[in-house]
């Protein structure tokens, strides 16, 4: 099976369309990417992006927030949306026949937003709510505050905020940001699923091709750099969570597949040395696992373990050689083992038009064009054994920095 | 699309298949559930299904733990596995060139595991881990609470045993065990995906159809019985976490699409109520849910609330308010709305072949037999205005099982 280059549109607007028809699958899913996020929240307003995000979907001039969501009900649009550092997302699953009318009642709510002052209130204490749980979700706490120690400000922002910024918030300030900052220039739309192209294009042009741009282009991206540094936070607890940063290569890096394939065979599989190291031959730790993950001008590698204090500082040693040792006996083995697996992968972690429209809204975003499935196949297929230690040469494990939230430092 | 009445085959030593082809779709999921679980765990040694569950995969007479995992990694199998009070499930999500390589793979697995004993040592420690990190995911632990307190033993168990009696397991023990429950007569495999029907009927055959049966038939099933108790669990936290349980309708009634049409008014979507009643309109909690779940003989309603211990009270009435109001006034738009939801959540819910892999071994589990797609649509299309209250005038949401984890207790 070939799979073909997605190709890129770009309305006059500025609004950047990439797809993957796929026709005869029983559902679609359209992902709507603005490239503004909590990175771009201003200082003393820090979660507004997020609210903004929440309550676009509260109000127009013709529908308060129930009629909005009767009509993606009756539609069985299956919704979701999200705020990151750097862009605000809005993804619906849907049957193939509701396209149209789905990608109308996004353009309209987006671009008419009234943002009710009740609404940002209900949407400001929900938000602080969802800060006041992050307590009983510890992995994500520990990881929001691994990723703020590393990155510092604005990469390393929480999206949700600050009580103390999120308390001045106002309706208007809201407007005015989305004002500001909400434009189809900013906006990528992927679609992928049981459509064919003509009538993704066209149903995407009669909707949003006529919402004027202010050309606003995209707003300031930000380099990955990380600090060296160890951060402990003191948690009444028996469990340590502890979490790490490193930087790595940016997506459009030719070493990129060889930092993803140096990924693999630390973690993700039944074999990956992480699993097979710290839990599997010490039972050190019931959850430990790294990740890369991309940003618009660099990436970074993520590692988080989760076990009880006493284990703690073993289970961190463990990881550390791991990493080190990444560099020194890979074999021929273990490399064609992490091939298979992220090839696999591509079709088997989950919905498949799900996970084209987010890859390809992805795509565009960090690189400015959509890859195939057989683009990313290829790309992992090259990679060889003598890559893998230039690649660590070059984006070595270091600076890092560690954070440990639980009862008790490591070092 | 009109969808065929998925078949039933019973292979001469009982093993059942159901299956769904899917002929072209680039992926497959095999899911075999055996319908032995945490409720046929001895007293005093609960936890021995999920350690076996567990270690079943880490030794075969001729391959150790690294072996078994670097031999589904080379096929590029996204395995899963679960231990649940019913039953004990393997999932695997593959491409469908490696079809019947996996189910050998499963077969010499399942058929042969040899239990080492270092294997054992070291799952028991992991659940521990796992044990304790509950301490850190109060959700679950509220839940797991719930289920406890509302459905005794053994329906309420947590299938992760408890400290006391993991001690006591031993490797024998698992062996006895595994040799006494896992037999094909209890074994249901469905396979949905890219595959065709013949390929997947001669793929089981030829791999489990040789396993000979002690023709044991499924172990006993419990009756789904609810106390009439409110229990409060202290914690130190400012969050309080709300569960609340009573019975509901088995899968065989002919309500049964009522009671799930009656649950999405609920809860589930942006229309639903206790989503517009809790949370948007009042801000009282950022997450509220209840949801609908079978049991071999029986069935039950579960509803979490989390929320600040000020609010909590407040969002426990509301939620009970709303529990009674269901009775009374259902509209006939929220009656389609609900339909709608529920009918495009079977094609928009995640990945396809996975959704209906899961539905058919839970569709023979519970009622002998599969449906299809058009099956469950025409269900839930059946459903009038008039039955919602007629069903719960027979399953009324009371005894009423209310467990709160938290620093106050609700009344």
């Amino acid at each position: 099976m070939s799979t073909p280059k997605p190709e890129l549109i770009t309305l006059d607007n500025g609004l950047r369309i990439v797809t993957e028809p796929m026709p005869g699958a029983p559902s679609a899913v359209i992902t709507l990417r603005f490239t503004f996020g909590a990175k771009d929240d201003p200082m003393d307003r820090l979660g507004i992006a997020r609210i903004a995000e929440d309550v676009s979907f509260k109000g127009t001039p013709s529908m308060d927030a129930r009629a909005i969501f009767d009509a993606f009900d009756s539609l069985g649009v299956r919704r979701g949306s999200s705020t990151t550092v750097e862009y605000t997302q809005f993804q619906a699953q849907i049957r193939p026949t509701h396209y149209e009318k789905t990608l109308e009642l996004y353009h309209t709510i987006i671009s008419t937003a009234s943002f009710p002052d009740s609404e940002i209130d209900v949407s400001k204490q929900l938000t602080l709510e969802e800060l006041k749980r992050l307590e009983d979700n510890p992995i994500q706490q520990a990881m929001y505050l691994t990723f703020k120690a590393a990155l510092g400000d604005p990469m390393g922002r929480i999206p949700l905020g600050e009580p103390e910024t999120l308390a001045l918030i106002g309706a208007s300030d809201v407007r005015s940001y989305w004002t500001e900052y909400c434009d189809p220039s900013r906006l990528i739309v992927a679609v992928a699923g049981g459509l064919d192209q003509e009538q993704i294009i066209s149903g995407i042009t009669e909707t949003f091709g006529g919402w004027s741009s202010a050309n606003r282009g995209d707003s300031d991206s930000h380099i990955v750099t990380v600090a060296d540094q160890a951060v402990h936070h003191e948690k009444a607890s028996e469990q340590e969570h502890i979490g790490i940063v490193f930087g790595s290569i940016p997506r459009t890096h030719e070493m990129y597949y060889v930092a993803q394939v140096a990924v693999a065979i630390l973690s993700g599989s039944g074999s990956s040395r992480l699993f097979t190291e710290v839990r599997e031959k010490r039972g050190l730790a019931y959850s430990v696992s790294a990740f890369y993950r991309a940003r618009q001008s660099g990436g970074m590698v993520a590692l988080y373990a989760g076990t009880t204090a006493d284990r703690a500082q073993e289970t961190l040693d463990v990881c550390r050689a791991e990493m080190a040792r990444l560099a020194e006996d890979v074999t021929g083995d273990e490399l064609e083992r992490s091939k298979t697996i992220l090839k696999g992968s591509l079709f088997t972690s989950g919905d498949l038009p799900e996970g084209r429209a987010s890859s390809l809204a992805e795509d565009v975003f960090l690189q400015g064009d959509g890859r195939s499935l057989d683009d990313i196949a290829t790309g992992i297929d090259s990679v060889t054994l003598d890559q893998i230690p230039a690649y660590l040469e070059t984006f070595p494990p270091m600076p890092q920095t560690l954070v440990t939230l639980g009862p008790k430092p490591l070092a």
